[in-house]
């Protein structure tokens, strides 16, 4: 057995800088969140724009935290819950920069949707599913830095009212189609950008869980992402 | 700073047992891709049953390496490119392990698909695509076990053919649509099934750069995702 030979205070001062650079990305991700769904329903090109230049900044600082956490582990040669906490780091900033990636992707979604045949109420319910979204990865964060398994399940659980209204607007956007095909293109962007939603739902699920396993050193069974009926069903209650 | 402290050997040997489960575990993956699209060309409901159960056997191998990649580093404490390479093992297998599912989500899928209106020629291109991103992915994996990256950028300009194969069927399955409203919702599956595929083969991409990153000490720049231009475009050549 090796012994441990980091220097418990010198550590857990650079795990709290990187921790520090983490809920630094976070923020960044939730403005990103943010800003693409007001985007999509104000119509407002500018921001659109704005967010998809801003994803950049969210890579680069996941390059940034993803080195530290390496310099932490070469430099002070963690082992155990220590080496657990410094893994984890990678985990939770990768999911961060896909959340972002889907943010942006969003972002260009609707610059192209300005173009197309406008669908009726088809971006309220995208913002209301987005705020859920953003509001589970706020408290995944708090959740994280304050290893607070409680909320973490909490955050877990919630992620099953974002896969509902993912299959309601599923259903919703294929009767738009089927009453009008002029609405189909339009409705195929829509419709990714929910399913782009429901993805993000399920990687801040996966930070959740990550801070779970922090906590109580075992991962939650895994069975969250099967609340996405719609590719188990036939849609077939639409019209 | 710190000495490094491995015995080579020791650290080369249990390096070598968890790239042979990453080999493993890329073979198992390769094996979804080929079984979810036969399933999917044939409509074998049995077939895809088989591909949607054995991704279990995949996700239970991606706890296997990890903890074993841990074990290695708490053990042998690597540092530099060891500790990179170390590193890397998590990427790979995360990667492997999307992939996984995105198989599993077209196996799902595929018994929908057998209770709709038949689409005419929706499932050959889907094959032939499906088969170019299980090639990348045996190529990226001898790029990752022979540390070549001539072969990694190979396999990386390869992603765009995909992505290109990704744009075609996104036009084709929109005409359907278009053309007859009781081809929705099996366009809309056959749709999510593509960008699966186009996403498997953003993943392979990004284990190719994995193995370049290992070999040259840089990734490439991050321009591949990029030739998905159906966010960008409002599909307006279609009918």
């Amino acid at each position: 057995m090796i012994s441990n030979t980091h220097i418990a205070s010198a550590f857990d001062r650079d795990l709290e800088t990187i921790q520090g650079l983490i809920m630094k990305m976070g923020g960044m991700v939730e403005e990103a969140i943010e800003n693409a769904s007001t985007a999509l329903l104000d119509s407002d090109l500018d921001l659109a724009n704005a967010t998809r230049r801003g994803d950049k900044a969210i890579d680069a600082l996941e390059l940034r935290v993803n080195e530290e956490a390496a310099r932490l582990i070469a430099l002070r040669q963690p082992i155990a819950t220590d080496l657990r906490t410094v893994l984890s780091v990678f985990r939770i900033s990768a999911a961060l920069e896909r959340v972002g990636d889907y943010a942006k992707n969003i972002a260009k979604r609707t610059e192209i949707l300005q173009e197309l045949h406008p669908v009726e109420g088809g971006t309220a319910s995208l913002k209301r599913m987005s705020k859920a979204v953003q509001t589970m990865l706020k408290d995944a964060l708090d959740a994280y830095i304050q290893r607070d398994s409680a909320l973490a399940y909490d955050v877990r659980a919630r992620d099953e009212e974002v896969d509902q209204m993912y299959n309601g607007l599923f259903r919703e956007y294929l009767t738009h189609m089927m009453e009008n095909p002029r609405n189909i293109t339009a409705c195929m962007h829509l419709h990714f950008m929910a399913k782009n939603i429901e993805r993000m739902g399920d990687l801040v699920t996966g930070i959740a869980e990550q801070v779970i396993y922090l906590v109580d050193g075992v991962l939650p069974d895994e069975d969250r992402t099967k609340a996405d009926i719609t590719s188990t069903t036939r849609g077939g209650t639409v019209k």
